[in-house]
C-alpha cells in the first residue's frame, strides 16, 4: 500500500518513518522542514532505538501520488487546510486516518469529503520535533485505530498489521468509546495546565485541584454515558488519576502550544464536546468555564 | 458615643478619621503604622478634600477604652485575632460593625461573642493605604449598615446619623439582601481577575469571559433566591455588568492581595457562600472551580 503523511512532525514523522523503515512506500508532506529533509533526510531519536532515513519528501500535495492510506497528523487548528491538501492524494478507496485530538474531528472532515473512508488514530506517545528534520521520541508509542466510516474493513486491519510489522504497538478500538475515553484525560489536564501554568503533577498534589480534576472527569463521563457511549464508568476517572499520579510530571500538548504562542486546540478539545453534550441536555459547567478561560488566555497570548 | 476602630487601614482609617474630624471621640488600633501615626498623625488624601488629623492611636486594644461602637475593618483572613482584640473594647451595649467582605462573617464572629450586638457595614469605596499613616481615598465612599443582631435599634441609627454628619453617604439596608447582592459582584470579579491576571474591563471585553462572569452572577443569584433572599433577580446581574462596563478598569481587593503575596479572602468570599448554597441543595459549579483555582494559586503565591 502507498502511504501519505500529512503533517510530518512529532507524530506523523514518527509513525511514517517507522512504516518507511519497515519497507512500506511512504510519502511525506513537510512544511518548514522540507528543504532540510530533502537534503539531509529524517533523524529519529527514539527510546526504542534511533535511526536515520532518507524519505520521499514533498512541500505540496499536488506533487504527491494518490495514496491508499493517508495519515493526517496536523494539529486540528489547521484542519481548514485539508480541503486543499487532501484531494490530490485521494482515490475512491483511500482510507484517511485522523491521528488528531478531540471530539467531532471526523464529523467535520466527513462533511468536507462525504465519500472518503475515515478512521480515527489515537496515539499514546511522547514525541517532539526538536529541530528541522529531527524527531525526538521519548517514550510510549502505541496507537489504536478506530473505524469511523470505513467500507473496506480489510484495509483498516492491514494498516494495523503493517504498523505492527514496523514495530509499533498498534490495535483496534471502538470509535466513540475511544474518543470519549481520551477526552476524560484530555479535557481536564490539557486546559488546567494552561489555566494554572503548571504541570500534571502539581494539579494532583493540591487537594482542591485534585478534586476539580476528578469533577471535570466526571463531567466528561456523565456526558459520554448520556450520549450512549458504553464502558465508561466512574472507576475510569480513578484509573486515569492513578495513572497520572504515576507519570513523570507532564506538560500536555495544549500547554506547549500556549507556551510557544501557538493556537490551542480549544475547538475540538472543548467547544465541540461541550456543544455535543449540551445538545443532549447535559451541562459541563466546569469544563465550560475552562473553555472560557482558555479563549481569554489565547486572545492575550496570540496578540 | 465612643468609637473604636480595629484595623485602621484604607477603610477603617478613612471612616474613622471622617468621624474624628467631625468631632466624634474615636480610638484607632494600628499595627505597623503605630509609631508613625503617634508622632505624625494621619494624612487623608481624598477626592472630597484632603486633611490631616492627630488621632488617638494605640498598638494594643488592652490600652483602649471600652467603646459604644467598634468598627472592625480587618481583612477577614485576620478574624482569628478578634478573640484577643475585641474583649477590652466591649461593654454590654457595644455595637460591633463588621466592615468586611463576604458571606458568613457575622455568623462566625457571633459564635465567638454570643452576646455582642452585630451589624454589617457594606462599604462602596476606592481607598488605599499608600504609605505609613497615609490614606489615599480615590473615589466613592458610601457605606450601608445592616442589622444582624442589634438589640438597640437607636444605636445603629445613631451610627448612620453620625456618619452622615461627618459627610459620609451612609444608609441602612437589609442584611441578607445586602450581603448577597455584594456577592453577585464580588464572587465573579475578585477571583477571575486573579485567575486570569487581569482587570475588570478585560473580563468584560472578551465575549467568552463576559458570558462566564454573567453565568457566575446567576449562580449567586440562584443560590440567594433559594436561600430565601428577596429582591435579587436576573436583572441585577445585567445592572452589575453595566455598572462595571462604566467603571474605570479596576483591580479588586483580592487581585491586590494576590499581587502583594498576601492571603486572599477565599474563605468568606467563596468557600462559605458555596457551602451555604450546597447545604440548601444548590450547586455553584463555576464558582466552585474558581475557588479551587484560587486555593491552588494561593498555595504557589505564599510559598
Amino acid at each position: 500500500m502507498k502511504y501519505g503523511i500529512i503533517g510530518s512532525g512529532a507524530i506523523g514523522g514518527y509513525y511514517g518513518s517507522k512504516l518507511a523503515r519497515a519497507g512500506q512506500e511512504v510519502h511525506f508532506l513537510f512544511r518548514s522542514d522540507y528543504e532540510y529533509v530533502k537534503s539531509h533526510g529524517l533523524q529519529v531519536d527514539s527510546c526504542d532505538g534511533s535511526f536515520h532515513l532518507d524519505v520521499n519528501a514533498y512541500d505540496d500535495t499536488a506533487d504527491m501520488p494518490a495514496c491508499d492510506v493517508v495519515l493526517v497528523c496536523l494539529k486540528t487548528v489547521n484542519n481548514g487546510k485539508l480541503q486543499q491538501l487532501l484531494p490530490p492524494l485521494l482515490t475512491p478507496g483511500t482510507l484517511v486516518v485522523l491521528i488528531q485530538n478531540g471530539i467531532g474531528v471526523e464529523e467535520d472532515v466527513q462533511r468536507l469529503f462525504p465519500d472518503v473512508q475515515l478512521a480515527a488514530g489515537l496515539a499514546f506517545i511522547c514525541s517532539a520535533k526538536t529541530e528541522p528534520g529531527h524527531i525526538n521520541h521519548q517514550c510510549y508509542g502505541s496507537i489504536n485505530l478506530a473505524d469511523y466510516s470505513c467500507r473496506d474493513e480489510r484495509r483498516l486491519q492491514t494498516v494495523v498489521d503493517e504498523l505492527r510489522q514496523a514495530g509499533v504497538d498498534a490495535g483496534r478500538v471502538e470509535y466513540y468509546e475511544a474518543r470519549w475515553k481520551k477526552a476524560v484525560w484530555n479535557m481536564p489536564f490539557n486546559g488546567m495546565t494552561v489555566a494554572l501554568k503548571c504541570q500534571t503533577d502539581e494539579l494532583l498534589k493540591h487537594p482542591a485541584t485534585r478534586r476539580l480534576i476528578r469533577d471535570m472527569m466526571m463531567e466528561v463521563i456523565t456526558a459520554a454515558q448520556h450520549l450512549g457511549v458504553k464502558n465508561i464508568t466512574e472507576e475510569f476517572a480513578d484509573k486515569m488519576i492513578q495513572m497520572t499520579d504515576n507519570m513523570t510530571p507532564y506538560s500536555p500538548s495544549m500547554r506547549l502550544d500556549y507556551d510557544y504562542h501557538r493556537r490551542m486546540e480549544i475547538e475540538y478539545l472543548y467547544s465541540r464536546p461541550i456543544a455535543t453534550a449540551r445538545q443532549a441536555g447535559i451541562g459541563m459547567p466546569k469544563l465550560e468555564m475552562l473553555e472560557a478561560e482558555l479563549k481569554f488566555l489565547e486572545a492575550g497570548n496570540m496578540g
